[in-house]
């Protein structure tokens, strides 16, 4: 069963935001008043060579395909989140200060626009077209079409992880000096969104044009985000940053659609062994809202994190979010959901 | 104080093996009952710009370059060795039984041969060289030539772990694919081996042209072993499982050689704070025979789990080190020292 959760969303004083951002999810701020709209059933249009759709799995499906054979622990293990804190979780933006942090910004919403235009997606800009969600046009969104979407962003939201943890690796390696921990939680983040991909990749099957696309996708985004670390990891971290602040927007989203039964098919889904044994909250009969929540949560933490490095001197400073400094009396970050700051930390902030 | 410890190697029945491997550790039997031989101080050649040697560093220089700020869990804790265990660590060799075998062999063989020559090394061929330590000779080993060694092996060592844990994320991210259990063993490699280099950087400072070397030395192989794990990553694999077998017959050198009092500058040097908090078994009073005695049974067990893991499936295989069956009765590897297996293990007495 879906418990159908209270978003407890508070109205954010955001300042003004770069252009496409603004039209994000600012308006958002009581969810749980509006109306829920029933739209029970969406049609999955015809399949062509170039069909992008997933396919939704059946209940029987997914208990054959979910292997609990093998499953051990992760090799990250998960912070413990409450429930409370997930539904806290919200859009926040922050705002380009620099240069570097416009050009990461802008870059975020022209790939985003561009990946939206391509797969029939809108961002809700107000409650009015949050509550009819696009119905007829285009830009409805299905079960199948969620899928393929968090299918997408997952395979690409695992690489700037890796080839951040992979550069550093090296060049501790090759100029003898210890890294200060920045490895650690880069690939946790990229553990983190794989852990992501392969729970939702139990719950639908993408097209092959879809797995095509992903296949040749990872490829230009790797090699291009490789040579950017190498040359430039600051705004990097920037861009991964503004990419979490988009991943937080879709979620929310979704978020939005499951609590107010629009997306049927997903209603008394069970979510997979791998995501149970994950995430230490979630249980076997947990519904795939809580597990959505949980995930907009990594991709909120994702974001503090990301923002908070490229405040950073990538060479001299250490990962205050696991070097700590027992003296501190200064609030610093954390690992888990109890202290946060959606907009990263400013360095002037850190003990470092 | 350094306590000087028998070693219980024993004397191993090892089949005709590829040329350059024969003239290795197969002879080394009876360490304890070999005279240790005093040779008080070896001096330091004068310095040039092609200079390779480390400076040794002094007591109390370690102790200032010995940072306890932030130091704290090391990411992958490493198992318990216990000291009987790491004593009956030596030299195996796997017999070459493909095509690709003998190339990894040959590889090594000739990689090794290059830079033994170059960094005027000699692994002795048999108890009297061994004992006479070639005593005046260019080949002659001091404590600088020695950390210049092992710092450049380490530097070297963490890229494979690295470049194959990356490769597989990014191939179980774009195939929609979970991995098995690989990538933890193989980052856990990759930090081990940056854990090694970071010790033996507490202890020795490598000259200008050292570092430079290593740097480009990276450039060179990294990029060279990227391209062969895409390509052949079952041969890469058998090629470091190689690798390892020399590193652990490096270290069994330097054991005896600590063994023996032939190299005083490290006998009585205190290990760094970072290696005590690594291995669970070190102390502060612990000696440097301690630490490399864990050093090498380190590379005894990546010897096995790379020559283990080149037998196996590259796609479709568990990872048999992590991935644990409970109702498996047939004996299967595990992390520690207690169930070894030097030449790897063969893929029919596995249950995958
Ligand atoms: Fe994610
Ligand atoms: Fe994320
Ligand atoms: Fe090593
Ligand atoms: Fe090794």
């Amino acid at each position: 069963m879906l418990s159908v959760h209270t978003s407890r969303i508070v109205r954010s004083q955001l300042p003004s935001i770069c252009s496409t951002a603004r039209a994000a999810w600012i308006q958002h701020s009581h969810y749980s008043t509006s109306t829920p709209a029933a739209t029970p059933s969406k049609t999955e249009e015809h399949r062509s060579v170039f069909d992008i759709s997933t396919k939704v799995l059946a209940e029987s499906d997914i208990a054959k395909h979910d292997d609990k054979l093998f499953i051990t622990h992760p090799l990250f293990p998960h912070p413990t989140f409450s429930q409370e804190d997930c539904e806290k979780v919200m859009f926040e933006h922050r705002e380009p200060k620099t240069f570097g942090d416009r050009m990461a910004c802008k870059g975020i919403a022209i790939v985003r626009g561009t990946f939206d235009f391509v797969t029939g997606y809108k961002k809700p800009r107000n409650e009015a077209e949050e509550a009819h969600g696009f119905k007829g046009t285009r830009y409805e969104m299905t079960e199948s079409k969620w899928l393929t979407r968090v299918i997408f962003l997952e395979s690409i939201a695992g690489v700037p992880g890796a080839v951040a943890s992979f550069v550093r690796h090296l060049h501790s390696l090759r100029l003898l000096k210890r890294d200060k921990a920045w490895i650690e939680t880069l690939l946790d983040e990229a553990f983190n969104e794989r852990m992501h991909l392969l729970t939702f990749i139990k719950l639908g099957k993408p097209s092959w044009f879809t797995r095509t696309i992903i296949y040749v996708g990872q490829g230009v985004f790797c090699n291009l985000f490789f040579l950017f670390y190498l040359a430039n990891p600051k705004y990097c971290h920037r861009f991964v940053g503004y990419l979490e602040e988009e991943a937080v927007s879709t979620y929310t989203h979704l978020i939005y659609e499951l609590e107010h039964n629009k997306l049927p098919k997903f209603k008394d889904i069970k979510i997979p062994t791998i995501a149970v044994q994950y995430w230490p909250e979630l249980h076997e009969d947990s519904s795939f809202l809580d597990l959505i929540l949980r995930i907009r949560a990594d991709e909120a933490k994702h974001r503090e994190v990301n923002h908070t490095l490229a405040n950073l001197d990538q060479r001299k400073d250490r990962n205050p979010f696991v070097l700590q400094i027992p003296e501190e009396t200064r609030p610093q970050p954390e690992n888990g959901l109890k202290v946060t700051k959606g907009t990263g930390w400013e360095r002037e902030d850190l003990t470092l």
